[in-house]
């Protein structure tokens, strides 16, 4: 265990945290109440994006975060640069000496359907320690939730078969934030990332062949060193691929009607080194210059002099026009041009296409007859225009064994105390019906018994009968110590695509869809009326 | 200048790239073009935010990772993985050995005002390694340089007075998206952060008093091991700040005609506990209860008792309710209070307030006869929903001393082919008029000559006669080695605002701002139009 969380990234540094956890520190510290019991949960208010529903994740983060959370000589070093001079140095000592050995976790697994005010994460452990971890934590589970449920969206539009492709490092904030996105678009649901990071350092399937500053970059008067290929049964002689497409280029013009002289010799040299060093692997970028004119007949020049020697290329791409109406008429040039030189795989090849897609016109590539087979998607999944942060909270729900509630003006804002446990109601089907936080005290619901619950915002309780019973929240940190496993990046991505499976179409709706329920029991219920009545903490 | 750049962070790592660099890469090898020498240019198409300006950051970030950039074994087997399995050993051999030392930058300088089109980077080197550079630089600039704009526009709302404190580290991409938040909203305007890390290793102004669990953590039970507090002067004897408290309560509530019951205590607790650690700078957060008959009460009775030691409280914040009318009401209760108990200095204590304060609140907020003074942006200012990402491009301007140029058919993702030079043109006050692109062959523009340009967009010619001509683009590394130390966050910060001090107010409105002229020379104009026609590349 100790091994699969070491050395993924050294980014969360204790000092990664607000300032005010520090100062709080000190006041804990000094009013004596560094090491009360307390306890915090992390969850969200409201689904991101108007939807429905979230995807939890970040929780394999946040474990290597905690078990290597120790705060260095130059750290406390800081904060003694920024606290009051006459801080008592055993408050100092006190920081050196702390780690998560005290520290208990239970957690929404990754990848688990998580709803507004049921816990991601509940923190217990001393006070001042628990406080301090607020927000890395914050950090490290808001943004890949978020990121999580936005893949989510864009694969439940995109249908199961198309081929979502994550490429937005670029366009992300930083390099963290790159990397987080392509390892939990991969979590939410899509198939690969262009993140080589993400591959190597935690597998998620990579993807990648050209860019136009590739095509643009040669000028046709190129001679690669080496022009030959062998077929690739390794049986026959080698030909000169150049030579070769230069005869299928005059049979392709002709037939497309075009001038030998209109595609573009310096894309054409692109594309044969491209297929020189990817023989099984040949893509094209078609829109450097003119997609009709030169890209198209480029790569047909190409594909069809690969094809002579038993190489089928893999596909072409597109970044910028009309990306579904080209997909038609490439797919459809496909068609005719196979047919005519007698290559059936041709009008198979796939249609990769990227340039801005957002959650609208992904909507248009996924129509019915689309032709569209892979299709790559950097900022709008990077950075979540609709909702461009969670909004997830962590607040203090008890110290010393006492519930713990803030009451504040704003309803929105109270948050609801005690220690708690959650449950999700399932009908016979299997399908998910119903939340239910309750108190930690109280015994778990049974499968098959009616129970009287307070769904929130609701004004009078109601009564369900679960068919099933799960219990939400697992332990995974004792006393500092994992006590199972994480699963794999692979296995939190099926859990994800199970649970969303099992949740009713019409929570899964994009737009406006209808809220899934979660309940408080009634002891739960009663403790907030008490202490919004002002009863005693 | 080697020390000042190590040890910052360890992110960015030369696989933290697109799979596509690593693939071209290799059909750059095969094809012979590995070391042919190449120029890059990284620059944006449009200003972020519907604005006509941005300032360029990221650049210290940039040559942090060029100075370090070299593949490890274990990245090049990655590579070897998921490239074809019978590629030439000699390709990672060839990567092995990479470095920057053949790679030569020039810049726009940290903090400087960018516009469409102008290169905030100029890279050039061997083909294959800027080709390998381009995410990592885009994803080092692109997010720095958008949120530097940001918090620039937010200071101009807020104007030269509010202070600004920028709080979003849980709302950022994760761990790295929130420590260049924090970098680079400093750099553009605002006064600190909440982010330790960014105090720690960048030197940022760091802030933070208490939240909401620092309160509710109190139920006014508890005990304080040591509640005696010497006065400021350390002259005359410690007093019981509990038992002082208590006494100002029944003054205070007597005063603002409430029951000294209504107070929360363990509101009161924490404000006591935390004025016993900060008593230099007592700071209540007033809303965890009620504002009005809690928070507000409880603070002034610890800010008198603290008075009385000769301490004064440096601060009130609210989280939640209309920001605006609450600081106003507060701020005449202070006077009152002040004039009541002849405690004069607190009608001027600081009103800090925070929750969600976008660009329209903001304006609120720095009004007119605002009684806020502290500003606590988070979401707003790190996640730029405006526009979550800067749309930053890096693209190929010539190969071999040839000039490259994208053509497409979409005129907008065009480039501007060619090794450029670049120019500010400047009034006879100083204040910037125009940028000049032209080639890097071309004599440098003279002040006081009257030149014939083309402004992007435009379909005439004009003519203009500059009283000043800067060069915009600095020398920053050559043949791999930094050419002089970079400027200090600071010095990039104030450089950004004297830079915006000299933009005309026209382009500096934040909606429908006159748009900031950058032209072409005649040759370069001349160059663009021969290639577009197809001339020879």
């Amino acid at each position: 265990i100790a091994m699969e969380l070491d050395g993924e990234r050294a980014v969360v540094r204790p000092l990664l945290t607000d300032l005010y956890q520090a100062t709080m520190a000190l006041g804990y510290w000094r009013a004596g109440q560094a090491c009360e019991a307390a306890e915090f949960e992390l969850f969200f208010r409201q689904c991101p994006f108007g939807g429905s529903f979230a995807l939890a994740a970040g929780l394999r983060d946040c474990m290597c975060f905690l078990r290597s959370f120790r705060l260095q000589d130059a750290d406390v070093q800081f904060l003694a640069s920024v606290l009051p001079p006459d801080t008592d140095p055993g408050f100092f000592e006190h920081l050196r000496a702390l780690d998560c050995s005290g520290v208990t976790v239970r957690a929404l697994p990754e990848g688990s359907l998580a709803f507004p005010g049921v816990p991601l994460l509940q923190v217990s452990g001393p006070l001042l320690l628990v406080q301090l971890l607020e927000t890395p934590l914050l950090c490290l589970v808001s943004y890949a939730s978020l990121v999580a449920t936005n893949a989510a969206r864009l694969r439940l539009i995109a249908g199961p078969d198309k081929r979502l492709l994550e490429m937005g490092l670029r366009r992300a904030q930083g390099p963290d934030g790159g990397f987080t996105a392509s390892v939990y678009s991969y979590l939410g649901g899509f198939n690969s990332s262009s993140n080589t990071l993400a591959g190597q350092l935690r597998g998620v399937p990579v993807a990648g062949t050209l860019a136009h500053s590739f095509v643009t970059s040669f000028s046709g008067s190129e001679v690669p060193p080496d022009p030959m290929l062998a077929p690739a049964s390794s049986e026959g002689p080698a030909v000169d691929l150049t030579a070769s497409v230069n005869l299928w280029l005059k049979r392709v013009c002709s037939y497309l009607g075009l001038e030998v002289q209109e595609p573009h010799p310096g894309e054409r040299a692109a594309f044969v080194a491209y297929a020189l060093a990817f023989p099984r692997a040949f893509q094209g970028l078609l829109d450097s210059y003119s997609v009709r004119r030169s890209g198209l007949p480029n790569f047909l020049s190409v594909a069809l002099a690969l094809g002579e020697l038993g190489y089928r290329a893999v596909g072409v791409r597109l970044d910028s026009g009309d990306l579904l109406q080209q997909a038609q008429e490439i797919r459809g040039i496909f068609r005719a041009v196979g047919a005519q030189f007698q290559v059936p795989w041709l009008e198979s090849v796939p249609i990769a296409v990227s340039n801005n897609i957002d959650e609208k016109e992904l909507t248009r590539l996924s129509q019915k007859g689309s032709e569209v087979n892979v299709i790559g998607i950097g900022t709008s999944v990077v950075t979540c225009p609709k909702q461009p942060s969670m909004g997830c909270v962590y607040k203090l729900v008890s110290v010393g064994g006492r519930p713990r509630m803030k009451l504040t003006e704003d309803p929105e804002k109270q948050t609801l105390p005690g220690s708690k446990a959650a449950f999700r109601f399932l009908g016979s089907d299997g399908s998910f019906l119903l939340d239910l936080l309750q108190l930690a005290e109280e015994p778990p619901p049974k499968a098959g018994q009616e129970l009287r619950v307070w769904p929130r915002g609701a004004r009078e309780p109601c009564t369900v009968k679960p068919a099933q019973v799960e219990p939400l929240l697992r332990l995974c940190l004792q006393q500092g110590q994992l006590c199972e496993p994480l699963p794999t990046l692979d296995e939190s991505r099926t859990f994800a695509q199970q649970s969303l499976s099992r949740l009713n179409p019409a929570h899964k709706q994009l737009q406006n869809p209808t809220v899934y329920p979660v309940a408080l029991s009634e002891k739960l219920r009663a403790l907030v009326d008490s202490l919004s009545a002002g009863g005693p903490l």
